[in-house]
């Protein structure tokens, strides 16, 4: 590097913290780095991975960015997400299920972190208020409120901004007739804390995606009675237990009976809205704005990671797609981005970035399913890796199509399935309880031998 | 005035509309007004009194703005916060009961802000997202957000800006030991909705201001088995019947059990956090930013509204006090903004307005319970209606005085009373069912006559 450089993080999440993992592995081998200032508005590391009980606004009186519950468990497995210079092995001394619970991830990923002193870089319980591009001096000016003071602070000028703040934060709350009198609880996924409060009770669950797959599990393992899952354009379709339900989308609400399209209705306790979330950015100026459903590759971005739409090719996003793939492919996107803000890989030009974008982006338009989804990620991811030379294969396309099939076979069991690593060549061993019996979600538990 | 000015108003409840409705009142006597701009994040007016079923995060991905639940009924007399040009005599066409459910009066509000031709004035769905004074020009850029378009507009310059946005939004949450490991639903009154999901379950109340008191009785009025009031200074200390219990702040949670103070225990489905809110203005630039907690004189404001700490005069904020008087308040305050800005009323120097204020700072530290804090407010509406040239005696101090006696007697029966209003002296009829047996509080059963 020519002359001292500044990038800003924001977020310390997996993503974010690839981005500060690699940087340091560059410092760690003598090479020049630039200074790094990574903000995260929670109070620890680890994004979504950092339970919290808070719902709605945080202590802080910001949006809780943490959409985590008890009892979530990996719902792919291990195999899929593991760091190939950190494998699971590694951090554990012994192999462990294919389907660990919260906890055990978190573990995981702080193992990593911790193998560097990445800690420093960090300012926790910062939230990033406005970020401006300054066309002039080619650097952003970044405002940052630390919330313990609550002081904001001056503006601090940087030469790169990464955003990795994830886009699993802010939900997305669709109305629907009669809602507005609805007598029970109403409540968004994102504020889904655990099941044990839904025992007895009859849900509605809307959407038909992953949260609502989980949470219709989740509040069946915990004890509710019966749960509607209501969808709009086509059902989940796996082999539920009686107690779960699908049916088309409900056309009103009237006090606490839900009318399904085909007629029948249903009273309810809770309704929970499975309806995914917002790509909120509001802390960025318009034009440095990524904007973009939930989807495997946001237009705009070259390699899914550099916003080619302005700001000089000096921000980049880190897994803003919809994803199979996660922590790992988080991690070669990480890599890429220190690998080109070090110099070390040279970008085409703009008409050939964009080139490339679009190709993938009417590529990802003509998939046909869960499978076609997973090739192209897996194409996606193994693209990147080469550009970033990444240096270990981080192929589980296999895996996943496997997964998807589990699934297919028993929702309720594919979690009990072991797979091997693709690192060390261990198979997992079967845990000690099934999924469904496993109430205890606790680290200490999941790692105990049978008794 | 000697030229055109621009003023921005932020918040369509009733601080913000009174300050649109006593400008549209100047106009329609043929005085030149300036230009004005009101934004506000929500779809229609209203502020807190505008219900919506949302919690946490809003339909726009912004935090939700009100506090209000079904089942809300005026907790003091509407005879204490009448607007005098607009009784509810005048509105109603008829005398009614003292004590109304919301939408009785979210409809008064909006029959007297239907009065004027105010709401083009408004830009509904648009946050405000950053304030800064500007010394050189003496005035405020500010950048609003078209939550509809999801857009940022440009900057927008103003000569001055009224804070009307109000400080019972931004939930204040504290943290408790063993809170995380609580198994049962955790929420803020700020995301109360309706009580009837409560029914037959155990709560633990934290707090002991207004909203603890009206939810306990919420909760136990729509069926709750047990409701646990704790306190950390002192409790409320009504009468309450045997469902509900005032205990010392607890010391810890395990599981679902609740570990007070005093040795003794209870296991609860449902916290309910009433633990206040913060103020709250993270679109203002440091030095513009009101910091309070809720009392009756937050410091830095010349007759309360008036901000002395910089902006050179120009920033003036609107119902930031702790209230026993309301929207008759905001009134007296929006009126004496308006004269201000329109040069009828003139500032003395600001030696003499920061000696105002900590004088009435330095009273309200002297205050000894309510009755004392009922003369202190009363004294200082008069004083601000009487600069404001308001034209009207407000005060209502001794039916405060005796619904605080009221309740006293009784907690349960206080909302049964009636009291007479003292612009029309018709005394209000009793209403044909008891606060505590009146479950539907809709406006049509609310208007009806006995049957």
């Amino acid at each position: 590097m020519s002359k001292a450089k500044r990038v800003c993080v924001i977020g310390a999440g997996p993503s974010g913290m690839s981005v500060l993992y690699h940087f340091h592995q560059l410092k760690t081998q003598g090479k020049e780095i630039p200074e790094i200032v990574c903000f995260d508005k929670q109070s620890d590391w680890g994004g979504l991975w950092k339970y919290s009980w808070e719902t709605g606004i945080d202590q802080n009186g910001e949006a809780v960015h943490g959409s985590m519950y008890r009892g979530l468990w990996s719902n792919g497995p291990k195999e899929c997400l593991e760091y190939p210079d950190y494998t699971f092995e590694d951090h554990y001394k012994k192999a462990i299920p294919s389907y660990p619970p919260r906890e055990v991830l978190f573990d995981y990923l702080k193992g990593r972190w911790s193998k560097g002193d990445l800690r420093p870089w960090i300012r926790f319980s910062h939230v990033v208020r406005q970020v401006t591009y300054n066309d002039s001096t080619d650097d952003f000016s970044v405002v940052a409120k630390d919330l313990t003071e609550d002081k904001d602070l001056p503006p601090q000028q940087f030469d790169y901004l990464i955003v990795a703040s994830g886009h699993f934060s802010v939900p997305n709350i669709p109305s629907f007739p009669g809602i507005d009198r609805f007598p029970g609880r109403i409540m968004h996924s994102h504020d889904f804390r655990n099941a044990n409060q839904f025992k007895d009770q009859t849900i509605l669950v809307v959407g038909s995606s992953y949260s609502a797959e989980d949470l219709a599990l989740q509040t069946l393992k915990y004890g509710a009675k019966k749960i509607y899952c209501t969808y709009k354009t086509r059902p989940m379709g796996f082999k539920w237990p009686s107690q779960i339900e699908e049916k088309q989308l409900f056309t009103k609400i009237e006090g606490s009976t839900v009318h399904f399209k085909d007629g029948t209705t249903a009273d309810v306790d809770v309704i929970i809205l499975c309806t995914g979330y917002l790509f909120y950015f509001p802390f960025l100026e318009e034009r440095l704005r990524l904007k973009s459903t939930n989807i495997l590759y946001p237009p705009g971005l070259y390699k899914c990671t550099l916003w080619t739409e302005s700001a000089n090719n000096k921000l980049l996003y880190i897994g803003m797609q919809d994803q199979y793939y996660t922590y790992t492919m988080f991690d070669a996107q990480a890599k890429w981005a220190v690998n080109y803000i070090t110099g070390e890989l040279k970008l085409p030009d703009h008409e050939t970035m964009v080139k490339d974008w679009k190709k993938w982006v009417a590529r990802m338009k003509e998939l046909k399913g869960c499978h076609d989804d997973i090739d192209f990620q897996t194409d996606f991811l193994l693209d990147i890796a080469k550009d970033a030379n990444y240096g270990y294969n981080l192929d589980t396309a296999e895996e996943f199509h496997v997964w998807e099939k589990h699934k297919q076979v028993s929702i309720l069991t594919y979690r009990d399935q072991s797979y091997a690593s693709r690192f060390t060549g261990t198979k997992s061993p079967i845990h000690h309880t099934t999924f469904m019996e496993a109430l205890d979600d606790s680290m200490q538990t999941f790692l105990a031998t049978k008794q």
